[in-house]
């Protein structure tokens, strides 16, 4: 008998008909258990550890053979994690965790049904120590600064299943398996390694594949014994949290070649097909995060997310995030802006203000020309929102390095921008990013637009299905080992292509041939 | 490299070659190490615990890439339990321990030239508690009582350790193995588990094969991740002990048929040969033990291990263990001292004193005939040493157990006693009884006495040897798996072989021709 039906979980409730003792049977009880365990899962070893079997004579003292085993399979064995009685109800439950270093999210799932119960997002404590990973692992180096390091992340993602637990009324110990992905250097906080070699030549993790690791070990408060998958890793520069990207978007198993990119300060960039996968990583510059314009902001209530100017009236129609009168403005709305104006005639293909163009709008501010974008009259705090010509010359160099890691890698691997089938633009950026306005400002390849896909977060979706399936989990270990991660080298060729790349759309405006219909230039 | 040279040992001490990282090998520090020892290991498969993970970045900066590693073998893998510099000298060592019930002896062996360094044997604390195994049993099953039982064990055992680790001037970390052998009830004490079942019908351990576990989760005091075998039970009433003198005597390898006999109170017999494995164990009564007799005691200065009555003269020739003044008399003592009386035809066939041939060593105390061995002027105390009609028949019980057991085993399986190439018999009682005196008294068959074999303690030796060697360990499962347990059913045909068995030698004499040719009656 088995609560759920998926003959795919790793994670089971299973309760095993076990024959009682007699004369002629007088098998030992812990082996007449795990015998009837392994009878009940088709014949895969069972393991059971020292200290529940000093457990079993007091629990069939209290309540016979009858009893419900909760189990993992670990690598190659099923471990008994708890004995139960058989009149326990209830779901059991499960967390898929994407780290972030910015903010992380832990879902709660439930086993049995494999369904969503809830989440929660927040950010990440370690903010307190820096906003930037260096900042951290220097900070991890010095005397005591690994622990704090581990230790604010503990706290915040204990304090946060606390939380989920409570409001959702399940008792933690229901929490019986864990799995978290994310980038490299996090899953060493995680794991309270140092991650000292992460940042220096030659650029070596302390560990690459973790094995499942018992919850009380790490430190995590949910079932002391319940697995902790954490995702592997292929190398400095490329994460859990990648790898989960590629299970969730199953770009190792099509035919099709699709491209995975995850837009932070790195852009992170996986390709493939189910014959091969590569990989990169290179600095995106923080512009397309939004942290970097004047007006610049996180994603959030009045920030401005999309932007048309229309062609015949210069008229600004802005769109804000709850629809409140406008506060700042995000990345994506940034690009959009960037389109727009370019479109509109108002900067060149070097990003410069054309003062003909721009009229009223343009001012100068201790020595900067700057755009008014929305007026103090209508502005939510009084002030005007302007766009300085340095905000404009960094979302160029950020989006020129995106293209150019893109055009890098594909031509590396001879492979011509029209053969992606699929581009998945992961996490918030990729869920508002206009694509007709990235590939306007030549930050995407021009593409039709359909190949375009907004795919969420896909490190907490790969994470939940590593979580859920057993096929899925030995898929992240096949990716990993598969995954040919390019080291991107910063040479001239590269230096080359990135300087062409600066310009809007691009120096070379015939593998941009959409733009040139929509351009007004 | 290698300490020590043998590649049979399953805890062993390795120096991987280690290439260091660069750009080209980025492999992550963990994976490096571990491929090392896998390449060093013959491809077998090298684990480490994640404790163990968290210390590697702190030891690489500290000494770089050149290390020792300490691993041992579990069922399939090698598990990693330390890393050390690798300037770290001196021998590993492990520790075989025989767990009786009454004593405990613990050897300390050097796992490199594989030598015993020191020895020492103590009275098993839990005597505290009860010198038998029901009493103890009982009391474990009391509030607190289980927890007890161990701790003296653990408290004895580690104490113990300390000494000998002291007096041998030997860090207790470099102690990394151990191997445990003890009956059914004393390893579920060391084990900390309830042996309320042992003992009850349907008569069922906890555990027959516990897989290796940490000394730190056993409580021992060696190094805390050093892995603890403990022998296997095939039931309640056959140990791990006696799996271990079926492995050093190498019964299970021959194609003789041997015996083992361990004699306590109970008798233990195992039998066979490399293509079949039967046991049993029956009560044989203490009286073998020397705890019995009214001048009986344990073996120790002054107790008479050997007794001649000379024929023409009726004189007592005594011999005392340190060749001091008698003082009482152990289990060999009584058997020889009852063999010389029926010889000397002091006793008849019943085991009743003669008065004709007793004449004045015969006296009447409280009613009962006592027959005096040593006189008051000759023994220690000034008191006459006496033997009692009572102690003689209790003797004979014992003896009639002990044949009958032998006749019940080898009647089941069709087997003639003359089948029996080797008759082991363990422990103190092999050492000192004399083969001519229990064949004389019917304890043992009549075969030629090259045929009788002391070995000494078995179970330590077995232990020892399954420290020391992988295919010796591997062996005692297979041991295991294979012995037949036979449960002595005590019915009428079982009585009368026993009754048939009280009498010197039997009641059929031609079974015992070499007694009729000694025999003056």
């Amino acid at each position: 008998m088995e609560q759920g039906s998926n003959r795919d979980s790793w994670i089971r409730a299973v309760r095993p008909e076990i024959k009682p003792p007699s004369l002629k049977d007088n098998t030992a009880d812990v082996d007449r258990i795990i015998t009837a365990l392994e009878r009940e899962l088709e014949g895969e070893t069972v393991l059971m550890d020292f200290s529940l079997i000093q457990e079993i004579p007091s629990f069939l003292r209290r309540h016979g053979y009858d009893m419900q085993a909760v189990l993992y399979k670990d690598r190659r064995d099923w471990r008994v994690m708890d004995i139960l009685p058989p009149e326990t109800g209830g779901a059991l439950y499960g967390l898929a965790v994407d780290l972030g270093s910015a903010t992380i999210v832990v879902r709660l799932v439930d086993l049995n049904n494999r369904r969503k119960v809830d989440e929660i997002s927040f950010i990440n404590p370690q903010i307190e120590i820096g906003p930037d990973i260096l900042t951290r692992i220097h900070f991890a180096n010095e005397e005591g600064g690994l622990e704090k390091c581990r230790s604010l992340l503990l706290t915040g993602i204990n304090e946060n299943i606390k939380f989920l637990s409570e409001k959702r009324d399940i008792d933690i110990g229901k929490i019986v398996g864990m799995s978290v992905a994310g980038n490299t250097t996090m899953t060493h906080f995680l794991l309270g390694l140092d991650p000292y070699g992460l940042c220096r030549e030659p650029y070596i993790p302390v560990i690459n594949k973790p094995a499942l690791i018992e919850a009380k070990k790490l430190g995590l408060d949910i079932h002391p014994k319940a697995p902790v998958l954490i995702f592997p890793n292929v190398g400095s520069y490329f994460g859990g949290d990648l790898i989960a990207g590629i299970l969730a978007q199953e770009i190792a198993d099509q035919e099709d070649v699709s491209i995975l990119i995850d837009v932070g300060t790195n852009a992170e960039v996986a390709l493939g097909n189910r014959e091969w996968l590569m990989a990169c990583a290179g600095a995106a510059g923080p512009a397309l995060e939004g942290g970097v314009a004047s007006m610049g902001m996180m994603a959030g209530p009045g920030v401005i997310d999309r932007i048309v100017i229309e062609p015949r009236s210069d008229t600004f129609r802005i769109r804000t995030i709850g629809n409140t009168p406008p506060l700042g403005i995000c990345g994506s709305g940034l690009i959009d802006l960037v389109a727009q104006l370019f479109l509109a005639g108002m900067i060149d293909m070097r990003g410069r203000f054309v003062e003909g163009r721009c009229g009223k709008r343009l001012r100068s501010i201790e020595g900067m020309s700057h755009l008014v974008v929305v007026a103090s009259e209508d502005s939510a705090d009084g002030n005007d929102l302007t766009i300085s010509q340095s905000d404009i010359d960094a979302l160029l160099r950020s989006k020129a390095a995106m293209y150019t890691i893109l055009t890098t890698i594909t031509q590396m691997i001879h492979l011509s921008m029209k053969d992606i089938r699929h581009f998945y633009i992961s996490g918030t950026f990729g869920s508002v990013i206009d694509p007709k306005s990235a590939i306007t400002i030549g930050m995407l390849p021009d593409l039709p637009l359909e190949t375009y896909q907004p795919v969420g977060n896909t490190s907490l979706s790969g994470a939940e299905l590593a979580l859920l399936s057993r096929e899925a989990r030995d898929e992240i270990y096949r990716i990993r080992d598969r995954v040919t991660y390019i080291e991107l080298n910063v040479n001239q060729d590269f230096m080359n292509l990135f300087s062409a790349a600066r310009f809007i759309p691009h120096t070379d405006r015939s593998i941009f041939p959409s733009v040139k219909e929509r351009s007004s230039v």
